[in-house]
């Protein structure tokens, strides 16, 4: 048995215990009664313990080192070569961290987690603050297992984000809050579009099916996968046989469910597109934060808050909500679903301001891990921050500082870049895909995404994490991560929806 | 820190990956897409092997002896002297098995039960025979780890009925057939009673609402538990926080899923009574299949099935199903739920002909084990031992040898006794309960269930495992098993129901 082949024995065995972790914690959101949340912090506790010393023991990093050896001369993209590459990398992050910090955080996110589902509906950030301040410790330990960093954040965002630093991701939201503000300016400065069609009751068993129908059709697999109810929707993998989505239902609007059912959908779909060789090694999973939101956003807006796809699904939805739809036209419905407004909600927020929503919380971790805000002082600053921000004004917690599940479940840092760099990220990936196939958009018309979904398929998906995010954007799209797209596609929609004048895209400055 | 705190907390590691399999064992029966088997049975392998080699380890071994040293002066029913007497025994027991057969065997039935969800609706036992040829295989491993064994399913007994044997439960068969049979002959010498009354279609949704309604009242705690849809319902259990019962539902009769919500809650009831300071050890566990089967067939039958049950519930029922049951009285009613007839399913059997179905299976695990019946053979073994016994054909495999999960998702050997153990047990608990609070099956009567629950948590939920099954039996009963008290509730029970006359108690024989 080579050293490569013993290596692949062990790192099964971690992502055995990964995955039953990974099991534990949906089953947690999505299920387990309340008076379970203390033991199953400490199972968390105890797997990602046992993982954590099998991955990082030193027998590990001696199979390592021999598995390198024998594929030194492997051409770089080739799969064991990238197994070990990816393996190393991953193995000399986590080598830096002691196994009872992993546990510990462990253990804690799942308490914490808990105490989130329960202040959240009550309004009562009090009650999760001492709790808070405990992430926030484990956060810089976490971060100062990396000395040497720029910035605290740094390590954090490079679990998620491999290669960002806080200063990139700072420059970049800046470069994108100035183009992106006089764009929402202007739309603003329009009446708002009526969303009175969409704000209407609906069932929730009518809306989680026809999010099923649609996601059919995306090609989400049933057969490995499934769609449950939680607070905050995810996509989880308990092996590439067996990939779910959940998602929420608020039955005061038709469309509650259906975007973020589109959304974990695209999650899914990157995992799903896996090459099943890969499985149980860390190169079965998806290679950043960001470039998995490319894929959840690319589905969900890209997709499936375009004319195109609304054309198909529109004669269907109105099938299903025939009271309430009868007599709306499509393009009010489109408008609506399309509705630019500063609002509260990050979920909810449309394509134009959701990123000042991102960089809210992007600019917020950098104050808490550095010191400048502490977390008795959140619930405040959130207020504040987001009333300069977005200009109305927080009613309470559990639409400010206690809406995301982000801070109550996992670290503080790195936890919000990657849905802005997935942003940028769908729309240049989508610009590519249809550069090389024109008929995309014709199809998707047609409720058709096969060639859409082979080609992400072909050139994103199935490569896992064999390529860093920014390996992976350079071999996709011959260049590195740019925002021009993204400000193409925004402009290109919405300049005809609010009928904007091409001089209000450059407005009048930075916000 | 004592070795007895080392212990524990080691015991509690144990009982982390214990608790995590047991959950994958409960997703891949409740809500797994079917692609997921095999990683899980991969999973499930490596939680199993690693608590295993946690468990057997000579450490644990050094930490037990150093423990019964510490715990020497304490009384035997001491809790902490309990728990060395009793994980010794465990250990005693696991580590003969090597950790590669019990992790085999784990991966094995996870793959055999994904077969047999897929093999039964289809009628194709051909599809699953490999499968558990393979299962007999390493049953018989599994009970050749102990050699000087009587009987080779003696081992395989031992795991849920530690004390009895092949042996010994024959004997208490051949016993309890003899005084059964002459019952079930006079029973069905008489018209069948009408069952019209409740086959009736039931929507899922209000016979499920129903059967929660009546195990709030037994004392089910929602907050520690929930109820979930599964192919062969069980009762499962991740900490003394969360214990969840499972159910199914045919719409076609109106008490099928509550009878089996409230066998499930028996299991449940009886581990949500453990003492809460035995979570993380082995104490924290029915002491015996037999004990357990013995909860849920006393809420089941003992309790569900009782007249004084119905003269609360049947005015609810009504309500619930008020088209089906309009007009029908109580005693139509009650003689419907508590119909004898001989009958294709165990798990919808009477409480008469119901051990003669458990008979059937024990005699076959033995014949299986010993070699005198060969896989191969088994459906057309069962078909005919079946008719044999009860006088009706079997129609199908799905009907027949295909109807129970057990040896599809366990070892054959010790799968079964524990039902008739239980029916005989649930008998004389209850009388002795009732000798100790004359006023319960008054209580009943009225939906009151506090005196029955509460008699049971003090006396033998709160035990959990401390106790075996022979010490606990005595402790409760004052002596050991005894099938007396199980024959006089059935006669009580069905002579008047059925009109049968005192000489048809004894009968003509055995049959």
């Amino acid at each position: 048995m080579s050293s490569l082949d013993t290596l692949k024995a062990r790192l099964l065995e971690v992502d055995d215990l990964s995955n039953a972790a990974a099991l534990l914690r949906w089953d947690q959101t999505t299920y387990m009664p309340p008076e379970g949340a203390p033991a199953r912090g400490r199972q968390l506790a105890t797997l990602s313990r046992l993982a954590h010393e099998l991955f990082t023991n030193a027998e590990t990093g001696r199979l390592l080192d021999a598995a390198a050896k024998e594929t030194a001369s492997l051409p770089f993209d080739a799969d064991d070569a990238s197994l070990v590459r990816v393996t190393r990398r991953n193995w000399e992050q986590s080598v830096k961290m002691p196994t009872a910090l992993v546990a510990e955080f462990q253990e804690h996110s799942a308490l914490s987690y808990q105490a989130w589902t329960e202040a959240r509906p009550k309004n009562d950030f009090a009650a999760v603050r001492p709790l808070l301040e405990k992430t926030l410790e484990l956060s810089r330990r976490t971060a100062d297992c990396f000395p040497g960093y720029q910035h605290i954040a740094d390590p954090l965002i490079d679990f998620s984000d491999y290669g960002m630093k806080a200063s990139s991701v700072k420059q970049l939201f800046s470069e994108l809050r100035a183009k992106l503000v006089p764009i929402v300016r202007a739309i603003t400065s329009r009446p708002v579009a009526d969303e009175s069609c969409i704000r209407q009751h609906a069932p929730e068993a009518d809306q989680l099916g026809f999010g099923v129908e649609v996601i059919r059709r995306f090609g989400y697999d049933f057969a490995r996968g499934r769609q449950d109810k939680t607070h905050h929707p995810f996509m989880t993998k308990f092996s590439l046989g067996d990939i779910r989505i959940t998602t929420r239902v608020r039955e005061d609007e038709i469309t509650d469910a259906l975007f973020s059912t589109l959304h974990e959908c695209g999650h899914a779909l990157y995992e799903l597109g896996i090459d099943r060789a890969y499985e149980g090694t860390p190169l079965a999973n998806g290679t950043s934060s960001g470039v998995h939101e490319s894929q959840s956003r690319l589905w969900e807006n890209l997709v499936g808050r375009s004319r195109g796809f609304w054309e198909f699904f529109y004669p269907r939805l109105q099938q299903v909500f025939a009271k309430q739809l009868q007599g709306v036209p499509l393009d009010a419905f489109y408008k609506a679903v399309n509705r630019v407004e500063r609002s509260l909600i990050r979920t909810d927020a449309d394509e134009v301001t959701y990123n000042l929503h991102v960089m809210l919380r992007f600019d917020l971790e950098l104050d808490l891990l550095e010191g400048k805000v502490a977390v008795k002082d959140l619930a405040r600053v959130w207020r504040e921050r987001f009333e300069a921000d977005f200009g109305i004004p927080v009613p309470d917690d559990k639409n400010g500082v206690l809406q995301d599940v982000h801070w109550y479940g996992g670290p503080i840092g790195g936890a919000f870049q990657g849905y802005t760099l997935g942003n940028i990220l769908s729309a240049q990936f989508f610009a590519t895909a249809v550069k090389a196939h024109p008929g995309i958009p014709g199809e998707v018309k047609k409720g058709e995404f096969g060639t859409l979904h082979g080609w992400l398929r072909d050139n994103i998906y199935k490569h896992g994490a064999k390529f860093t995010a920014p390996e992976l954007i350079q071999r996709v799209t011959g260049g590195p991560l740019t925002i021009g797209p993204y400000l193409d596609y925004l402009w290109g929609k919405y300049q005809p929806l609010y009928g904007l004048r091409e001089e209000e895209r450059l407005g009048a400055g930075v916000a």
